[in-house]
């Protein structure tokens, strides 16, 4: 492939974790190029070999397609300007996520509505893996919703950003672990309720808290699922087979567990269930491991936007 | 208090993790002195002072109690020596939690019989931060039985014991998270669940699945109580407060939620409690942190030991 | 001994790693009791169970003795204002450390005249270790000032204060590590001169060159010293084992180099010492660990504090 | 590049983590296969999509080029069986490096000798990061040989292996750092020696500590050079700018000093100098950073394998 055929794409917000780990996709990429990379506060230092501008500057219609990696708030904004030029864009922020105006890029289910759209709202990275866990049982009808499914999930530290707040400084966070926005209070909730009832008709309870991890990067989410009837470790892992058959970002488990350290650095879920046993009523526990920087935001944008330019879905990526 | 008033104790097993924590405390402790410790592979080795013998060494019977940090499946049979010896012992292994002759060392629900008992079998880890957040609920009947409490617990590696393994080493827990023991086969779950019915009434289901953190102490457990009926979230800590009113190694936090580092390196149990919004039933999320070797170990076991030697319940920790 | 005796002391800048460290000894002091403890951020807040307050409303003459932790630039004033009130001081800031006026605290080689004291500047973190590794030595003369002694050294981030910085972050720190301030270019560096030749009377060059460690806690510095004539090993810690006989804050180890894990949450110094092969000059090298926060910074100025109180000098100290 | 153009090559010890970073690597190469892998406690295991099988169950000759990451002492004895068979290898363990037979792989310098060679021996991490901080220098006979090379290195945990050792635990290595090999006794110190000789005609002495980092991977190594003559920043800048023209795999910084993060998970080293002010002699301090895993190691390994085979030279690399 030669240079000619690299498709222009402009980065909106490239100097916090998300932006920075996307233009490092991006450089490697083999079908597309950075025409601009915008950062306010960081605006004349070089990324990845981009010298960052600031976003009024950015020449919107230079790129076919524009990344939003801007603050919540700030990024829809921007993003209707990007399509006020007449370009397509995925948003990475939460702006989009809950409008009708944008196709939610949870990419392995919404894989010919993303390869048409105009505007793609990525998913949250906690949404991301939830329900790429919770989907495949809820499309078969087998979540009982008289029950309510409990999510603890972890995150990394650079799910929190990069700007400096004391509650993030590595002598406060280094050996400790905590809950944070429990008693479903988490922004991400809303997200991840609504992509349940669109694609899994699942309009039961969910008690979602996310926690704290001393690590630089990565979620992992334990998901526990009262089920309508029992299934066994295999046929539990046989209706994931199904589901993710040939999915090239999907990993399943079999006899194990996903870990932090099988999914970093990768636009990957890993999935794994085990039943729970010594209970009166059937459940199993899904466990769904992603790197929050990588399929967790940059990695499944990078996805979502080889599908809207034609090109190979996992084209710069190591999935 | 002169040197003379110090009680003679034992140690039997001092060069784990769990061994070498008592050792600190004991070293420190003003009413207590180490008679003598033991540790088979590290014989000849001086930690915290003392010089290491090997176990069927130990002069039992020099000292007034022993504990024993010995593995499960190797303590239970000097425990029975140390009682043959005519001296009393806390059990700090999980081979005397069962058992119809010790008196479970919760210290919290168990002071007088601890006081008076020949032998304690110390609580396990991560039974004594469930205990402690659920017994106040469950001893009110507030825990709706048909419904399953959901315990998700994250431990420090400690907790994982000193013995090389490969998946216990730097370049394989940095940066990690993962679960086991997932689908309630943890050996914690019938202490907890024989605990839970003995102290609290509650034959309900418990899921419970604990996760290995990236730290080196540390338990935190997030635990979803299904009501019988609604608890705001001052009413709930108020139930916190009348429980544990006077109590000088629990903590009731106030609209906060407790971390490892309001833990570590004290006797502690921190609780934190919040409802759970947007749900149909009445649900309370209970955040119970504890220093696995402290609490959830050797400093439980010291506070269980000064109730049986008539000293002040807290000498020699910090709480 | 009771509550009538403790002296009164009170702390200003409380709400940095330093102050918190510092209540924290204080709260388990036999012999003193925190009068005051000013934070001007977090005023009103509770840390060690003591309710902060501004450093302008402190009442100084309340105290018998006053601890400043305020930052470089900012303590001298108010250790200015504590004098006038007629109340002795130990500043922990830079401020005093060059100044004619202040005892230099390095506790071991500065016991009567700290005793005596007015005013004691408590030496800084790096210079703590480098002196008590450097000292010995130069003491004998064995020190080749025609050679360069070359000290690098690395700290946990604790030393690096508490104010948010984005280069302070979980995510920027972990998993990584770096030099600063190399070149000779470190503001502790002519405090590190000053006492090498006022208690040494080495005159010759230093490169000290610092680093930034991902642990919370901890100072370990590699110091590469050139010799008048070769030392063995054995000669080279029987030199130490003299110079420090006797003293509880110094553990000299013999066939063995320290390391953080020695000395972290210890108000000691940990020494080791291997004279280098295979150089054609003599050359010892020497490594020194303490815990920046604790014999670096608030455990010395406990010590400090108690022999100016005449309090027994490792009260509320674990050495 | 179609598959039938890519090249079979062999790895030797695949379970370690240099042999799963190899993996790694090659599973991403363009232009080359693996054809086989070895590991023979982990015979049967799948690492990067390749079965592992016992070592003499190897097909060597199905390879072009074997690669052995076998532990020092046994490597020596396989490489001696693949070129038995004809075939060409990188031995990447320590037993090749100071033999006549083998071109000591360094591949900034002794590239034309590498691209020829039958047997290359792939440097140690430690040598590769000081040799590639040192050469320019002592090619330009700006070292004083009177005085003493002084390097002090840090190494992340995997550079010591992956067999589990109780002092490689988390419950060790977190929080903590220490010296080791101490008093120029590692065995990668003759290593050094003969090529700062060999390539840069320096004979003096050196002064070689490494250290233990709580990282998972990188190596830092702050070298203290004594120069024959003053050099400015600038001057030492462009001293290194010139000798790395046109170098793919070497970033030399300006005003500014390289950390680990810089190199991780790349094949480069990144070099930063600065003089040291208030020195009676001239002396600069360079700091040099590189993934132990990747330059200094598999990534270098990857490296001269593509010079041998006449690939391009970052062919599967990121620089």
């Amino acid at each position: 492939m030669n240079n000619h055929a690299l498709v222009p794409v402009g980065v909106l917000g490239a100097s916090g974790y998300v932006g920075q780990e996307l233009l490092r996709l991006l450089a490697g990429h083999p079908g597309a190029s950075v025409a601009f990379a915008t950062a306010d506060s960081a605006a004349g230092q070089v990324i990845a070999g981009q010298r960052l501008i600031r976003v009024d500057d950015a020449p919107l219609a230079s790129a076919e397609l524009v990344l939003s990696c801007l603050p919540h708030g700030v990024s829809g904004r921007y993003v209707r300007d990007v399509r006020a030029a007449g370009r397509r864009a995925v948003d990475l922020s939460a702006d989009s996520r809950l409008s009708p105006d944008a196709v939610y890029g949870l990419t392995e289910f919404a894989r010919p509505r993303v390869a048409q759209a105009q505007l793609v709202a990525n998913p949250g990275c906690y949404p991301t893996a939830a329900l790429l866990a919770l989907l495949p049982l809820a499309q078969q009808g087998l979540i009982d919703d008289t029950r309510e499914i409990v999510i603890d999930a972890a995150s990394g530290v650079t799910g929190a950003g990069r700007n400096p707040k004391r509650e993030l400084l590595f002598g406060e966070v280094a050996e400790d672990f905590r809950a944070y926005a429990a008693g479903n209070t988490h922004r991400h909730l809303p997200e991840l309720r609504a992509a349940l009832e669109r694609e899994g008709k699942f309009t039961g309870d969910v008690v979602f808290t996310p926690h704290l991890l001393p690590v630089k990067r990565g979620i992992l989410e334990t998901i526990h699922v009262p089920l309508t009837r029992p299934l066994d470790r295999a046929a539990a892992e046989a209706l994931y087979d199904v589901a993710y058959r040939g999915e090239p970002c999907v990993q399943v488990l079999h006899d194990a567990l996903p870990a932090l350290r099988d999914v970093v650095y990768r636009n990957r879920v890993a999935l794994g269930v085990i039943p729970v046993a010594d209970v009166r009523r059937p459940r199993l526990t899904v466990i769904a491991a992603i790197d929050n920087l990588v399929k967790g935001a940059a990695g499944q944008a990078v996805q979502n936007m080889n599908l809207m330019l034609g090109l190979p879905e996992t084209a710069g990526l190591v999935c």
